[in-house]
């Protein structure tokens, strides 16, 4: 199997990027390709004293940046690291792609050189979220601000086959957020797509409310783009007041200090079920192959995680599984119009 | 002043409101008319042994309930005890209404029975949200589950009133929470906002993600009632979870139990800050008398926090105050039309 990496566009590009890559190469037993500035590439695989074959270097001199309308950069920045990992992608020169670039070049990119899925009409961003009882898939968070019912319903399908083959769940439990646990619940899109994912070949468990997400009350938690950037965004973001407060209280006096020797321990296991780079990335649900988006900030463990769950995904056969679901769904409604 | 406290459809009902109801009557030199099951609350007010005149009883019969289809059980349940606070508070036999019943039914009773502002769109539901730099209003947290732009300009106006005049904020800054900074991202409705809040006479702070809501980067934070919704449910949600982890790792041996002890005065201040009994309910914002939601679960100090809350909003104006910006913002507007 062969990854494609973009190295470039990250916040450290591209050490945390190549540190990754030889790691996954070594471990995982797999061919990487690593897409950019070739010199600085170079200088870390020798930095690192990389002597093996199986990871090779392409050259790309231009980057696409959060500065960038999206789409157009992929038009104007032929040369970019996105924008040729794509067109690998794209021609069979490897199996998957990894980037921890620019989301807005990622996306684009995604969906207009690597493509959609005969039948998905919307692919999605799916991060995997941390919960009380295990990851979860937090779909669309942010691909699309505006869905419709048969958008959320795919979703549910596609998160449901990702859960079941790269998370490990068995028979997912998929739900659509609202703001209300009965099936009347909510706005003309959420009740819509109620009556789809009813009727859908995966085990639909309804709605679920805000309060439930973090105790892992579903597996696959579907929304609009816009509300699940808001739950991915606040939840990053309350996580970390909550935890400055308490490393502030834990500041106080020299008995709380010795307190935070004792909680050591604890807090670094708890910080470990909560950390993103276990999980490695967001996968853009819904293209004919595989691509992974990568944190920013990523260093070189997430970048090797996001490496490992494009392998996952690749080995699963989750793009086919995908489209044999999209399929059955389509017959049980007789076509979705989306 | 005169405060009509609908003393049923709470979890605890009527013992909470009454002992709430005997706290503010002697705290807040006010009058307070309990409405429900007299026996009931007479039997409280025995119990606590109140022998002063300011406190009155109403009796209603009926509870509207969760179970209840609110705008059907309005028409229905004509001695429900929302219904009749609603009346009373309708026909100037008190200055606030408090309710901890059925969010449906008291949104309902505000709608159909206290009736909006004179241009007034849609009214809000407006609780505070406990952030780190103190107190958020958060609007529309699940009155409107589909927004205009028209609407959330006007939750932008109504929620800065409130914040100036009822939470202390000097010149509150008012945001949409968004998924992305700049004024063209989001949906239609975000973005048509963006436009309307800047001409709007409040102190207009653009856009906020989510990650920045916690932060209290925002004093009146503007959304859907979708949107508030999903924030509102999910902090909560957050909250507990990451306190409940906290609260097992402090239990894991002798040298974390010793821990919690020292810890035990900073988690007591940190869960006052984050507490909801602290701020009372959640205002009907946007009504022509003032309305407070409480939560169906309030103990006593809730209910007189709420009670509390409706004081203030009564004696410091606010509804005039809406008037006066909502027709200023009109004049910008030439007229916005919902």
């Amino acid at each position: 199997m062969k990854i494609i990496v973009d190295a470039m566009g990250g916040d450290f590009s591209p050490n945390p990027q190549v540190e990754g890559s030889v790691k996954a190469a070594e471990e995982l037993g797999i061919e990487i390709v690593l897409v950019g500035d070739s010199e600085l590439i170079q200088k870390k695989l020798d930095e690192i004293g990389y002597k093996g074959t199986d990871i090779t270097v392409r050259s790309a001199s231009e980057v696409i940046t959060n500065d960038d309308e999206p789409a157009r950069a992929i038009r104007r920045k032929k040369d970019s690291s996105i924008v040729v990992a794509a067109n690998m992608l794209k021609n069979g020169e490897g199996d998957g792609l990894v980037s921890t670039g620019a989301t807005g070049g990622v996306l684009a990119a995604g969906l207009l050189i690597v493509g959609r899925i005969d039948g998905v009409l919307r692919p999605a961003l799916a991060p995997v979220l941390p919960t009380d009882k295990g990851p979860a898939v937090l779909l669309d968070s942010g691909a699309n601000a505006d869905c419709k019912a048969a958008n959320l319903a795919q979703f549910g399908i596609m998160g449901s086959v990702y859960a079941n083959n790269v998370l490990d769940k068995q028979n997912a439990r998929v739900a659509i957020v609202n703001i209300g646990a009965e099936e009347h619940k909510g706005n003309e899109m959420t009740r819509e797509a109620y009556t789809l994912l009813k009727k859908a070949p995966i085990n639909f468990t309804g709605n679920i409310e805000g309060r439930e997400i973090m105790d892992g009350a579903a597996d696959v938690i579907v929304c609009d783009g816009f509300v699940g950037n808001v739950i991915l965004k606040l939840t990053e973001g309350l996580a970390s007041t909550l935890l400055r407060n308490i490393k502030g209280m834990f500041m106080k006096n020299i008995l709380t200090k010795l307190s935070a020797l004792a909680m050591k321990g604890s807090f670094k296991e708890f910080k470990k079920k909560m950390d993103y780079t276990e999980y490695g990335g967001a996968l853009l649900l819904g293209l004919k192959h595989p691509v992974v988006k990568g944190h920013g900030s990523s260093n070189a463990k997430a970048v090797y995680s996001a490496i490992k769950q494009a392998v996952k995904f690749v080995s699963s056969g989750v793009v086919d599984k995908i489209k044999e679901d999209l399929k059955k769904m389509e017959e049980n409604n007789d076509g979705i119009e989306g």
